[in-house]
């Protein structure tokens, strides 16, 4: 497969399914990149505190498995799985929880209905800003209800904080 | 992306969840691989008869969308939405109905519970066989029930017939 025939125009973006969170961060995408597509170091940034990533499995290559679990402060773990769908050496990352490794529709997660709001799409984007990274988060979603949701769970404080997270990790690599 | 990131290890068959048919057909790769991009062939084969094809469209791309519309001998219309995932010309082609194009999750698709067995994902493979092909479709679901159910409603008769008028349009192309 050549480059060309990846995903290389905009992503459509639609207002009202979408949620975007846009950052200028002090590391470069390099850094950024490894931070996510190494186990050892995402399980050091990737949940906002006091949640914790216990365990974390990366297989990159479009198809590959993403699996992470989460653990709550009161102890309870969630796993989540998803499929990578792009993986573009240091400037974009995509998958999916609607898909589980091989591409394999997912079983695990809640896709059905409305308050299904936890199927999304995931697309990180980095591009060089200076000596950092303009970082751009973009999450999909299929239901409004569900962006409008996760939107209220705080969607772009919990992605910040973790951005945070990651460029402290990203420094001292 | 360099090729080296594409799914190239072989797909993890899961014979209670997977679908598999396996034909060989006297039309090389490189015509097989027509019948399947382009929607002016596509429309002439893709349905069984008496059913047909009304409408497609092919954005050839990962994250690229597939849609058709069927209609039935009594003339009630069908629409299928799906996104491409995989794009390896003239050996492998892979999409699933589980995601819209640009990778949005699906709304349209009957995504919930054992009974969804609609929602799956489909890997055509193509490799030269003399001077025909050796033609493997797979198709995977989430959901046992989902993949016992496609097979009881004729799986290999229905991909089996498509592929025969496949053929007969590629000797024609």
């Amino acid at each position: 497969m050549t480059r060309a025939n990846v995903l290389t125009k905009p992503l459509p973006l639609h207002p009202a399914l979408d949620l975007v969170m846009e950052r200028i961060v002090d590391v470069p995408p390099e850094l950024v990149w490894r931070a996510w597509t190494t186990p050892e170091h995402l399980m050091k940034w990737f949940t906002p505190a006091p949640w914790k990533t216990v365990a974390c499995e990366i297989d990159l290559r479009p198809g590959g498995v993403f699996r992470t679990v989460m653990r709550s402060p009161e102890g309870r773990e969630s796993p989540n799985l998803g499929c990578y769908l792009e993986v573009i050496e240091n400037e974009r990352l995509a998958w999916t929880n609607a898909l589980e490794g091989g591409f394999r529709p997912a079983t695990s997660s809640p896709v059905c209905g409305e308050d299904a709001f936890f199927t999304f799409t995931a697309v990180v984007s980095l591009a060089p800003h200076g000596e950092g990274t303009r970082y751009t988060a973009l999450v999909m979603h299929g239901y409004v209800a569900r962006a409008r949701r996760h939107n209220e769970m705080g969607f772009e404080d919990g992605w910040g904080k973790a951005l945070e997270q990651l460029v402290a990790v990203a420094k001292r690599m």
